[in-house]
């Protein structure tokens, strides 16, 4: 009997796509090929003493040896760690901490960082073409000496058994552990390839397109590529580490026709090339603003979004059911349709399920066969947030009448002004759209009166000023984009807004420095 | 935490597709109040003992009512043994009596059928609008008196518990059970829909499709449709009985778009308009010949074809990636891509695969996650057909190079000529494409010098003779289609072949008659 487990999906697109081409950077590998490395890899690994249950952390850009290691690690019953390597050096030191990792697989390109944090570990794979003579073994010596034999431990491993181990990268307190099984990551994962497929959305994808990850595999797998690509049997080119203007040249010159990536790496993406860049993105992780959309619109991109994250996978896509024109791109911009077998609904306080009238606010509870237990070694976090069987996500979100869902903010970044919420993140769509408005965040101040009011923080160019974004804000209300309450009271101009190391606007920052 | 059971498919489809239509002939109801039905059901159920684990066996055509249990069971946690109505009464019977039926909901549309199978079982539940005063307790009055509250037992019910019990519609002997979980019947199902929204076939499968099955829910639940459609929160239009006549003009009044059926029930619905009809179909169950694959094009039917069976659910699909015009024709004819998560291998009488050089023949062995363990009570079968993980499928196939499959025939159909299989299906269709012929079957002969020969029995206008089908025999081995020594040696003419339950044609007859 076969069962879910990663490693099968790569089995797979070696015997039915052998000839496919996986390119990372300069080298063409293929399914065929990268599968026999994959098997080598992994009679080394247990040759070095990793098994079933071995905590493995991993540092490295998205290379074909990260994916490789995705499913070697599956085949010996290991449990990888994807370190988070934009966290701090102390974050990061604490997670591989608290995972218990025994051994670390690190590229040697991070410069002092490497340093930093190759000591936190008993046992260094190092990870790069050649390692020199002191930073040994070295991945590719453990690739070349293994046997082209599955090993015998493959056989054991069960479908409920641990396979990754990943942080939160939360702004305040510690990063949070989420555990995922086998099977709860791959259906998960898949999932998002049968949504985008039975949707209509505007980033399709079928084993026809060419894929490139750009959400970094830390990100809960650079959401689930290493899976996606090899189930469909489709080509996959690895970015490794690059800059927008390499990207471009690798999308033109492997024909990449499907990328996910945050919106702050869509805007870089575009900002790095005036001609148009045919291409299908996966977007989310923040709020895509219509200036942002309509930008990518114009330049040629087809764009859905993601909702999910690090403690719930993937939960639903936007989609456009039949829809043309701006109409089409605002759905995609903001209307969630679940996955199938994914449940939500918008909450009160009291756990009722609010109207779903498309105006009523209430937090997201969201249901799936893929939700974790809880966090790691965490049980009052994951209490707060996993209950009954369902996650409660935390954040602020409408429910339409045909029943897909809109989500306005994080609860925690929301602003409750005269007991009413105030959602920023349609404030700030609304800024976004001003011609030479680069970013904007709007966020919450204490207020006398009404508890909380909403202020917006503005990095812009010289040609927009308060009055301007005054009679912008005016206008949406005229058009009932907006409630008259909404307007925020103060504005602040600044050169460039705080981010977190998930490429988010850093809220928590602003807000302590309002205060 | 929700995982993987049946009748959460639909539960979803009430709460996000609630005003969906689901059409059963007269009557128009959407998945809201079918789900508000189900749950009254499914709570009258319990009244009447019927609880986790209590084998229900149900014979009724196509109808709402059927759609209905197939998820009210699901919610009692008690097992559904669809029973197939075309088999003979006293297999009827014995599959009953080897299921262990403790219930019977039977349509009292069967005539003596229905009278002959009542007493089988202690309890009968009678399927009708208005059953008659001897015929109690009737379906409506349970869903009538049921509360409209999910039975607590729901809860208790794990994916691992039994979901299903069906019967193979074998020539030879007595019908073999097979029991399927909720996980290994939703994950096949499914990944039915799946593969076909990620592969170019001609029955692409999405939530906007309106469906109806005309795969009776006897064989394999209709392909997966009482799962399929809520899953997607597609329109559903259920056939009951109904003849070609009626399918067309239910085809035409609901504006169905995508249908399911074997090609003995294309050929009927072909016959019965003239008029194009646009429709995607999926086919399968025996081979399509392609005399009628043509006629179905010519007629605005996109198609595909998909391989599977009754011991291993769907496996694969087939497939005509860029190809269009005649190759398209004919690869969505015959050129099968495995399900992602399917593994199928060609293997010679030593169990070692052939050459993927499409023209080894060898049989086709298949792993998948939804497989069963064996049959119900049946060792001797169980252990010839299950092996080591693998279900032996018993057929005659070809892999190609880019990994496609052809299936040619079932083994015990082909025939072995001097030590050389010849692949009946193909001179079938070969044979088909000859205007004026209605069905075709090519059989094995004994033979003093070669074992077998092969033997063509062909029902046929009077425009056809033995020259004529020599004639295109022979152009198609000129045109390197055939090999010369597959040219059967002996031709029959005939009114019309005999045909099995399932709606194939009945070779082991032919076979017996001409020995």
């Amino acid at each position: 009997m076969r069962s879910l487990l990663v490693h099968e999906t790569l089995r797979d697109a070696a015997y039915q796509y052998e000839s496919t081409p996986v390119v990372s950077s300069a080298v063409t590998y293929t399914y065929g090929s990268i599968y026999e490395r994959t098997v080598r890899l992994a009679d080394s690994l247990t040759r070095l003493g990793i098994r079933r249950g071995t905590m493995v952390g991993v540092m490295d850009v998205n290379s074909h040896r990260y994916f490789e290691l995705h499913h070697a690690l599956s085949m010996v019953g290991a449990v990888i760690h994807t370190i988070n390597f934009r966290l701090s050096p102390q974050d990061i030191l604490w997670t591989i901490g608290q995972a218990h990792d025994e051994w670390l697989f690190l590229w040697n390109g991070f410069g002092t960082l490497t340093d930093v944090v190759a000591p936190a570990c008993p046992h260094v794979v190092w990870m790069s073409e050649a390692a020199g003579p002191d930073r040994e073994p070295d991945y590719e010596t453990l690739v070349a000496e293994g046997r082209f034999r599955v090993p015998d431990i493959a056989g054991t491993i069960a479908p409920s058994d641990v396979y990754s181990v990943f942080y939160t990268t939360g702004t305040t307190g510690r990063p949070k552990g989420i555990r995922y099984t086998h099977q709860q990551m791959l259906s998960g994962a898949l999932q998002i390839a049968h949504a985008l497929a039975l949707q209509d959305t505007g980033a399709n994808l079928t084993g026809s397109d060419v894929i490139m990850p750009l959400i970094p595999f830390f990100h809960i797998h650079g959401w689930g590529v290493p899976f996606i690509a090899p189930y469909l049997g489709a080509p996959l080119v690895l970015p490794e580490r690059s800059g927008p203007e390499e990207q471009v040249e690798l999308i033109r010159q492997h024909e990449v026709t499907w990328s996910n990536m945050v919106p702050t790496q869509l805007f870089m993406l575009l900002e790095a090339t005036s001609d148009p860049l045919p291409l299908k993105v996966l977007t989310g992780g923040s709020p895509l603003s219509s200036g942002l959309a309509r930008q990518a619109d114009r330049q040629g991109i087809q764009f859905s979004l993601i909702y999910g994250g690090s403690d719930q996978l993937g939960s639903a896509i936007s989609a456009a059911p039949g829809l043309t024109g701006p109409q089409r791109l605002d759905a995609l911009g903001s209307r969630l349709t679940p996955f199938p077998m994914v449940r939500m609904e918008v909450r009160d306080s009291a756990a009722n399920q609010v109207p779903s009238d498309g105006a009523t606010l209430g937090e997201l509870w969201i249901q799936s066969p893929w939700l974790p237990d809880g966090y790691l070694d965490n049980p009052e976090a994951s209490d707060a947030a996993f209950v009954g069987g369902w996650f409660r996500s935390g954040d602020l979100a409408v429910r339409y009448p045909d029943g897909q869902i809109s989500v306005m903010d994080r609860i925690k970044d929301a602003i409750k002004s005269g007991g009413e919420w105030v959602a920023g993140s349609v404030i700030e769509s609304i800024i976004s759209e001003l011609p030479g408005v680069h970013s904007v965040a709007v966020i919450a101040i204490p207020d006398a009166r009404w508890g909380e009011r909403p202020k917006a923080v503005i990095a812009a160019g010289s040609g927009v000023d308060a009055d301007r974004v005054q009679q912008a804000l005016s206008r949406a209300v005229d058009e009932g984009r907006l409630a008259k309450f909404w307007i925020p009271d103060v504005m602040e101009f600044v050169e460039s807004l705080p981010m977190t190391s998930a490429g988010k606007i850093n809220k928590t920052q602003l807000r302590n420095a309002s205060r």
